[in-house]
């Protein structure tokens, strides 16, 4: 999280959103791109050593990632957390503005297994066109962005928190997980949400072209059908899995908030 | 390429075409990907070892993509071929459409300086945020999209010199590079290119919010100061260096046609 990055600065809530929100726009672009590519399932099936391709791909990746010195901010985190090599490079240290063990939430069990179980068959076409590398460095961009998205909930939850602690502490301290999320949830802004992302799939997934008729397809449903990746399937996404993993990870912070 | 991928099936200047109309939507993200963090200065001068932060981590990362069995195609081309380790997975074979010897062309060291000491300083800010690996990662992602895009000139080359070998065959047996670039310029469809990736920039890099507006705003000049990517600064990375580039592969293709 950038939001708050100066010393002694604290989060805002605008901030976070203004996050969460340009997040969306890597969401959407990692599933175009992962959609030039058909569904590939030999790249999911266990190989070489019995692990597949993906995980294979994604685990190598990360210790390159971690070597160059990424997995330092609580909202980059990684699938593969055991062994990771330290960083090679110098890094910059950035401000504590969460709570320290409450920061370490990790949710990408469940990341990974949405993915690959119920999202990729959802925007990937039927078929197998060989480029298996090529795909599951694509599916690799998808998952980083969504952990990354679903993580910053970390975030959201301490502002919420530090704006009503009266209201939160309660529930934090009866470890009443459904007060907690209906404290978290509101039907409206997420509404919201859901459209906005549609709308991003629609725009960001069309075909342009130099003729003029490209500048109102965007906005229409008649092209939903060209679009690259199925609108729908991103507010689905949003609605299903996005949000409620990100409340998820707002429920397990605030649980550990006052630890 | 995938054009033209079954056994036996020719390759057609339209499926080539169709693929690098796609490939300018990959640069396009990619860019606004990484207009998402500042300049980050320090990812590019040398540290451990001698090398920069970003040339390690283009290393590691091609080598991890050559495990999985990536670079087996022509347009697939490693930044540092060197001592690149062999895949671990099984791969599929690819149709050879195109001349054996005259595949291997390669023009990513003309790339990688364009990239960093050119086209980096036009797209993003000055400023240091700390994000070197997340910033030298998204580097990898453009320069990919860039190498793809413009070693997609061999199947070019290749479905022009079997459109008319008579044009061809005389200027390269006279080594004549200025004539092969003549046959190879089309100024009107340069001219349509350029303008299609910067309508791309300039949808792709808009600000999407549900209000009514930004509808409109797509098409014109207004929101240009509000796109995370100057569309001016893809017509520009187009017209001085992707197309003379594709058109240097090209020329360096059709030179070793007829070897």
């Amino acid at each position: 999280m950038d939001a708050g990055g100066g010393a002694g600065e604290q989060l805002s809530l605008s901030a976070v959103r203004d996050q969460l929100i340009r997040e969306e726009d890597s969401i959407v672009f990692a599933l175009i791109e992962r959609a030039k590519r058909p569904r590939n399932a030999p790249a999911y099936s266990a190989a070489c050593g019995g692990g597949s391709l993906a995980e294979f791909f994604v685990r190598e990746a990360e210790a390159v990632y971690a070597k160059a010195g990424h997995y330092q901010k609580p909202e980059d985190v990684p699938f593969f957390p055991q062994d990771l090599p330290p960083p090679l490079f110098p890094t910059k240290g950035y401000p504590k503005v969460l709570h320290p063990s409450a920061s370490r939430v990790c949710v990408n069990d469940a990341i990974w297994k949405m993915y690959f179980d119920e999202l990729l068959p959802l925007f990937t076409a039927n078929g197998d066109d060989g480029n298996y590398a090529e795909t599951v460095a694509l599916d690799f961009a998808c998952l980083q962005a969504l952990s990354r998205r679903i993580h910053c909930g970390k975030y959201v939850a301490e502002v919420k928190f530090k704006d009503s602690p009266q209201d939160y502490s309660p529930p934090i301290h009866a470890k009443d997980n459904n007060a907690l999320m209906n404290l978290l949830t509101f039907k409206a802004v997420e509404e919201k949400v859901k459209q906005r992302v549609e709308k991003k799939a629609r725009i960001f997934g069309q075909n342009v072209t130099l003729e003029e008729d490209s500048v109102n397809k965007q906005d229409g449903n008649a092209c939903d059908s060209e679009c690259k990746v199925d609108p729908k399937v991103l507010s689905k996404l949003y609605d299903l899995w996005v949000m409620p993993l990100t409340k998820d990870v707002e429920v397990e912070y605030l649980l550990q908030r006052l630890d």
